[in-house]
């Protein structure tokens, strides 16, 4: 299906930029998607500033993050937080790391980032957190360098859709690339939106655990997203 | 009279515009107007990123919300907020649904969205807040699919102008298609208003019942809204 | 010196785009300055939305805020917040009112508004609040709208720079057209850093009354103000 | 090494306008390096709004802050802060003043700035602040024009990174300029995160003394910040 390929190629590239330009991602963060072909494989840009990624920077890697064609291209250094999520997790075929701003404070205190608006459902009763020192100690360097940290990170994300990291990121995962686009937008939203409402003070009346919307509509907000880059 | 219909109808796909380019809807979101030839009608776009809808994009309704003239094009599910509106409110010809970002963390705590200064006059002493539970209980999925819901949300809105819906957005009630485009936006101002005072602390000197601008300028702003889309 | 009248003219258009694209005015608010050729009179651009105002749009009124020469022109409404300042303040050339955003907390609840940070010196210990009320009573409509209203606020003034307006905004004024500027600014900054060190917690070290920098430069922010404009 | 130095001053001046885009200084704020031929000598701009800033506008100063080469330009009224800092620390070969909005209410508040996530663990346990009321009582003009001034300041930095001037902004010192930038802007995204997670209540999970970036990939980031300027 070179065709198909070729789409999906297109859509990482500019899932990339969305992320980017919706101020998701920074000069740091990656997308990733399981490779369309072969399910044991998934495809990452080479490590560079994601505003300007194209086709010709994606790279495909097997499910230990080994890169098959990097072709001296740099690599980012956490792939395995990608690599680990798909070995573990079948049903999933897109990964989006990511510095998001609002989202960082929840992995630092104790309140629970919660879905608290039916866009932010995917977060149902609360993210998980990890926290790199239960792998490696109070001596680490926070990033996910390893297979080992991204089985452990994985295992934390278990079932869910989210996971916070300590004092660094998140990891997003879902079924296609245009949901974990989604949900990588909407886990900052959230964020914000809650952090508004603590500041607000009492308790808050959070989605219970059957409210979700049935069929996420992705493909009108990822038109949006498309033209905010000015593409027609 | 065809060129003030004309005229409504490129308001109609202004409004959109502005709306999105304030941030008060983002994928999400509608606005809608009576039909100025038929008060059993009502004219909104078809679902799509409301960036850069034109007059072409306008569908026509019944108050029921039937599509009167969609000809295959894809039509919003959540149309019923409007349509009833539109019924139960004859002084009402323009409604506006959106997430507005700012306002959700009201509808989800206990302090009302209130008037907190004069451009948010409109909001009174308090804003309303909708909730799909009381209808559908606690197995809902949070969006308003029926006439039945559209109906419950129109009698919470009352004779006001602005009702919340919780864990979801707003809706917005005016006479006129730029008051409602006015009072969209400032719903939003006046939350970010009350969210900083709540901030500061202690008590909040809001409007009192009587303080309103007797005759709320909304030309100027909307001109200046437009302008503000690169529009001359 | 119609050469300094040219200049001048063209900087008052100029400062109302500066302080409309730094987001201190929206659709509301409006610049005025002390005409340089007659102290008992002031300029003024007509009522419009300010971002594309130019040397044709300036209105020249007297102290009792009387149009000239507005030749069908409309005109601010509010005008009288100016004409008063200018009769009750022979020092002060230049006056500001907006509803910049960050300041209408601080004019509903009951911390003053004080110099944080040395570029917000010229609030000393404390910006006054004028309340409405205290000259309507409760039935009032928020709005400036007599010299008797202009008075009231500008001895609320005294011989301070900044006056708050409850559940409204602001008014500034200053000896000079840019410093005017630089204070409307500064204001709405200093609400931001206020409002911040608030949610930070404990007791907030402002600037005490001496502290304060003796030549304020308000050459060089007025060029990247008009930078940020496009203009070379 | 005429192109080796070439090229530094163009990332100087590059240096200036990726601050300023990224929001760390605006009008006010400024960048040096020392001079990579002369450990004696650094270089800064000329003293105007940084926007347009280019190689022309760079100036050579010893480490008294005296002037070499003005030529008649405006020279900054603070270099002092630059010239001790190189005095003081041989390691230092970049520094950066700046008014960094987030910053400065941790200047006047108690709580510490401290590393709250991987990319500000330059940071480390807290960022001192350093008090001009020690030098110069309660009778002082807030700015840095002594050398004595500089000198205090300077050893209130001491070996670390980043020192707090109170009720001003913050001075960054790095070992060369793309990490001093990195700095600049990651101080501010730091003081942000923090202060959301006191808003967010409880105690917060810094960054232990061990947990640092090893190798901090500071060229990635500055790539992205340049192609943000819109240069290719």
């Amino acid at each position: 299906m070179p065709n198909a390929l070729d789409e999906a190629r297109r859509e990482l590239a500019l899932a990339n930029r969305i992320v980017a330009n919706e101020g998701v991602i920074d000069a740091f963060g990656h997308v990733s998607m399981r490779d369309p072909r072969n399910p044991n494989r998934y495809l990452q840009m080479q490590a560079m500033a994601p505003r300007d990624v194209t086709v010709a920077d994606i790279i495909t890697f097997d499910l230990d993050s080994n890169a098959i064609n990097a072709r001296g291209r740099p690599i980012y250094r956490e792939r395995f937080i990608h690599g680990q999520i798909y070995q573990m997790r079948p049903d999933v075929n897109a990964v989006i790391h990511s510095h998001s701003p609002t989202v960082i404070p929840f992995s630092v205190t104790e309140k629970p980032l919660r879905a608290i608006f039916h866009n932010g459902h995917f977060l149902g009763q609360g993210a998980p957190v990890w926290e790199i020192r239960s792998v490696e100690g109070e001596k680490n360097n926070m990033l996910v360098l390893t297979n080992e940290l991204g089985r452990s990170l994985a295992e934390t994300l278990g079932k869910g859709s989210v996971v916070l990291m300590r004092g660094h990121g998140n990891a997003v995962a879902a079924h296609d690339l245009k949901t974990a686009v989604f949900r990588a937008i909407y886990t900052e939203v959230n964020a914000k939106l809650q952090m508004q409402a603590v500041m607000l003070g009492g308790p808050i009346n959070f989605l219970n655990q059957y409210e979700q919307e049935k069929r996420q509509n992705v493909d009108r907000p990822w038109e949006t997203w498309r033209k905010e880059l000015g593409l027609t």
